[in-house]
């Protein structure tokens, strides 16, 4: 502990970094490599640092290895200017050496070699990127390699990321609170302003550097009175010093920006996108912000959602409403991120024709071809919003001439608000992996996003963050996995979750086969789990309203929000059939859209959120729906009871505020399992009247 | 309208009494009377207003008498101190007129005497009052005779209130706001401070001394960090200014206390009542607040009640909790009081054994006895709280050796906050024409709560009150009507539903049969028509979460207040019983205890509360639950809608804003009516998979 009087300089960063070393480290440990052997290996190479040009990322890269191998090494590593025969040798751009270029065709934009070259006279490892952000990604590979012990004789590695934007959305408002936050308040604002702790920032776009993010929207998409002046002179220059800092980190900086902003801070009495008025104040708008942000990014709008303004109020359809954010942007090459979360949220429980799952493909759909090149649409993953398990997004692959981006939430809403655990993972590899059937088998949500399925212009993924102020960053330090693995994905979806997963726990708590297996199967196994006990079969929703925590199965069936399950004395689900249902199962191409209208064929696991079937209805695993709730509770809690005897056995492994810290989690997510099991088997057993086959307690 | 610069050095108040002048003055309208006859008559008597005596109290009997006469008849009656030969005759104490003396002796505490007393040389009515309260009560009175066009020619009134303590318990916040308040903010605080508009808290006084009302807490039950300084220097200044203001009318003011100030501002470390120190804290204090407010009424206490302190946190029961205070105020004359809600508000559904209705007997019941004389029990009316209908509490009655007093909701929490017209008069009249048995038969709860049942030191009425700053007070305008209603009741519980009903109207809205038929009809109908559409048979709590507002069902199902319905498949209702349920019938005296213990016998209305039964058990009605639920729901529906149809009838007789603000919450009533309507028939629908025998929509 430093006492009180030493912290009077200090921001609370300074003092997570020390008192919190660990936990705020994240997967950047850099530890001190104790085997000896491996150590002098390393040191060879690591002792000499060539860095040809320079440039504020390649300082970037730098200072990193620099960090790094001093932490995990106890060296200094020399610093040149120039390619010396031994050492790493960091590059932007080819002509470095023979043997290198020979790969530099290879790569894209931010794509990068690391190789080995060993001859007579030299040895050398060469880190070089297309640009300079490349070289930085390089350099964060190469630091992987050292946390995790791997043999650097023989490097030949060719990288390059499949996605091209690769990006984060923070929900922060500038009161310092995050919408669906759960890891503390923003690091970015405080008291509507801006943040001091720039170095909290820096951090930050570390991390998110060292899995290859590269654009960051930093204000929630949800744009209120404040925040609608961050694209003012009054904040631009915070904005812009904020943007330098994740420049200096490969990271684009992006706005949400309020589409009645020209009402609001413009003086005109009209958000109208048609209005030329309204046109030239966004030009004029944009010309500013470059002033102060030269490589400024973009917008973010959530517009006509959520009574959200947008260009519906003037008649006008989305296209029509982006564009013109579009032209706006378009001579400094800003692009507009044009969410399609738009939905009817005052629906009519008693209206069971319309289906919100239908909504963002039927508003976007026909405008396929109207958007402008530097317009991507950018879809959530699943239609609803974020559920444990719901059917992948119709809208991928759908539009053939539109910039398509997918929305993943890192921040777990409704996946247990990191109280529990539930890496998330496995889920998007299934949501990438998904056969849209778009162009024929092969077309994965995964070819559409990364541009190739329809050669896009612009395309990516994109996730809401689920960090904040916690010295750990997330709240739950194993959800530190999620924000690692969706960075990593994002570059490379065809990554195995094992090897992320492998990766992740290396660098987070070292090498250790215990720890490696235990982890893993925890992390693995938790989104099953979570989905074990939580809402069965894909149906979604039984959570209590606003804040989503915690089960309340009727709490949104009487609601406006358009999310429910139907459950009757008979029997559960949504009809989103054709035949009898509405329709939403038309929206997918052929081959999917057969499979999930057929009872038949429809998998099990999203059986609700395509059928109502009564509850004596047999499922592919041979139970029937009801025997299924039952048992999966009861098994969701016992493996939820599980995990923390997994953790347990690592107790002398894991430094013990980690240790404890997660161990507390998992202890509040067992009790809370409990809740879940004994309020949702409750529910169904008091409305069915079925009992449970093991006659198990039920209340 | 008055210009903005006029209205430079008004506050909102005098413009409220000018722009909304009907609807501010409430049943105070004082209107011309065009009777010329009448008025003529009237005039004769009113010319003259000797008043013997001053006193702060006498003084706002004669001005409201000024005030009432000018404004009615447009004189401005002559003022004398001594008793001329002719006109109203004011008085406190006897010796006036012998005629007037012989009914002196009936008189109590505020009773009064109104006597036209004709000679050959005098034509007077005297107002005479045991004390100055009395007079101004007498006054008011015949305020209301004028008002009503009542003749005075043979006035021969002496009116004596029944109970001895006439309350109100305002929930305000110094913020602003109302815990529970449906009507604007509030009219005591803004910010935090006091409010200027002392005028506005001088009307209010006039309101409620016009109906007897005599004491007042001025602030929340709920006493949070702001609000415990109310006792401190720093606000009892402000807090004597208003207590000066209802001196004037009569009302004595009490605080609401936060039971561990003695280490929230008393630099004590514990609140432990058996503690030395935290006695002498509230003797000094007590004696403090004296300084200021020399008549100040008595602490009132929320303790141990829903996370607020209380004695429960040093090992002591609620009696030492309670005479602690009482013994600091003792020397004062002020009463301490302490309320019985206290439940365990953080209970396990999953426990079927725990029932909260149980709990304030279970609590107090054996305390009978321990309370110092000037300790007051507030009971609320039901062993839940203020639901729409539940069972009157099992306390009243129960302890013969404990002051009781009766605490009502005219605040509409849940009957309708106002947005829905609920004359809460015959419920109240229910509750205390209630026969508990407590000394056989005829002891109803009134005579338990005026006193003279057991011969209590104190007792009395108390309510939370449904007013704020909106311009009519009330926000609904017919809800003043609740205010009034529950005035007169407190004075009077032998009062009919009726006589309250007509009064009140003619004085609202003038003489006019239509309009007397039509309101009453409406009024007096209202509270039947919110439950028939609301929560059936006496279940209550099928409401929103914490604002209380709109159906839901399953709100409160699975949560920790204690509040639950257990409808499952079958059937529905809490078994209270002793036989197989929690025992709580057997807390009322045998008559009731058997009454409500057994099928047969238990009532209709409140069957759900004491019984957990079939869907198909036949009620006496001679229809089942079930579809009592559906009639009820769609007749509640239909009966709403006829409200709006008979209230239309008066639009060209009553003024436009009051005609057009009633209309409007009419309309929304209907609407929302159909929203409860369609959750509760379709839950039930579909949980029970009964059909409507009329098969009339459920969706």
């Amino acid at each position: 502990m430093v006492s009180s009087i030493e912290n009077i300089s200090k921001n609370i960063t300074d003092i997570y970094k020390e008192e919190h070393k660990e936990s705020y480290a994240a997967w950047l440990q850099y530890k001190n490599i104790e085997n000896n052997e491996l150590a002098n290996e390393y040191k060879q190479w690591c002792s000499s640092l060539n860095v040809l040009g320079n440039s504020l990322v390649i300082e970037s890269a730098k200072k990193e290895l620099s960090l790094g191998i001093s932490s995990m090494l106890g060296i200094q590593p020399e610093l040149n200017s120039e390619p010396k025969q031994s050492g790493l040798v960091l590059a932007a751009g080819n002509s470095i050496d023979n043997l290198v270029d020979a790969d530099f065709g290879q790569l894209n934009e931010d794509g990068y070699i690391i190789k080995t070259v060993t001859t007579d006279e030299s040895n050398r490892i060469f880190l070089v990127g297309k640009t300079e952000s490349g070289v930085l990604y390089a350099a964060f590979h190469l630091l992987r390699l050292l946390q995790e012990g791997k043999n650097l004789q023989k490097l030949d590695i060719v990288e390059n990321p499949k996605n091209q934007l690769r990006m984060l959305n923070q929900w922060d408002n500038m009161d310092g609170g995050i919408e669906r936050g759960y890891a503390g308040n923003s690091i970015f604002y405080k008291d509507n302003q801006f943040s001091d702790e720039l170095n909290r920032i820096e951090d930050y776009a570390r991390l998110l550097s060292s899995v290859g993010i590269n654009g960051i929207s930093i204000n929630n998409v949800n744009v209120h009175q404040v925040e609608t002046n961050l694209i003012t002179s009054d904040l631009l220059p915070k904005v812009a010093e904020v943007a330098g800092i994740f420049r200096a980190y490969g990271i684009t900086t992006f706005l949400s920006v309020n589409y009645a902003s020209t009402i609001q801070i413009g003086n005109l009495s009209t958000a109208d996108p048609l209005d030329p008025e309204v046109k030239q104040w966004w030009k004029d708008k944009a010309e500013e912000i470059y002033s102060y942000i030269p490589d400024f990014g973009g917008f973010l709008v959530k517009a006509d959602s959520e009574h959200r303004p947008g260009p519906f109020t003037y008649g006008r359809n989305h296209a029509e409403g982006a564009n013109m954010l579009a032209e706006a942007l378009q001579p400094f090459n800003g692009i507009v991120l044009w969410r399609c979360f738009v939905y009817n949220c005052l629906q009519d429980w008693r209206d069971r024709s319309t289906d919100r799952a239908r909504a963002a493909y039927d508003h976007f759909k026909p405008l396929d071809g109207q958007f402008h090149s530097n317009v991507i649409l950018q879809i959530k993953n699943g239609p609803m919003d974020f559920q444990v398990r719901e059917g992948v997004s119709p809208l991928f692959g759908a539009m053939e001439n539109t910039n398509q981006m997918l929305e993943f939430q890192v921040t777990q809403e409704y996946t247990g608000q990191q109280r529990h655990l539930c890496y998330l993972v496995p889920q998007w590899k299934e949501i990438l992996d998904f056969d849209t059937y778009a162009k024929g088998k092969g077309s994965e949500v995964k070819k559409v996003v990364d541009g190739s399925l329809f050669q896009y212009k612009y395309s990516g993924i994109t996730a809401v963050s689920n960090i904040g102020n916690d010295y750990n960053w997330t709240g739950h330090t194993l959800a530190q996995a999620n924000l690692y693995g969706f960075g990593r994905l994002t570059w490379n979806p065809d990554l195995s979750a094992e090897t992320i997963t492998d990766e992740w726990i290396a660098q987070t708590f070292g090498q250790d086969e215990l720890i490696n297996e235990l982890v893993s199967k925890m992390l693995l196994e938790s989104w099953s789990i979570y989905e074990k006990y939580t809402s069965p079969l894909g149906v979604g929703w039984m959570v209590n309203p606003h804040h989503h925590y915690g089960p309340n199965v009727d709490g949104y069936e009487y609601d406006v929000w358009g999310t429910y399950h139907f459950a009757d004395w008979k029997g559960i689900g949504v009809d989103r059939t054709v035949k009898t249902g509405t329709g939403y199962s038309s929206q997918y191409f052929k081959e999917n859209a057969d499979m999930y209208e057929n009872l038949e064929t429809c998998p099990d696991e999203l059986l609700l959120f395509f059928h109502h079937v009564p509850y004596t209805h047999t499922l592919k695993s041979g139970v029937t729906v009801i025997q299924h709730i039952y048992n999966t509770h009861f098994e969701g809690v016992e493996e939820a009871q599980g995990l923390i005897e997994a953790w347990s056995q690592l107790k002398d492994k894991i430094d013990s505020e980690r240790y404890e810290d997660v161990l507390a989690r998992l202890q509040e997510q067992a009790n809370h399992s409990m809740k879940w099991r004994d309020i949702i088997n409750t529910y169904f057993n008091r409305k069915s009247g079925i009992k449970d086959e093991q006659n198990r307690k039920i209340y």
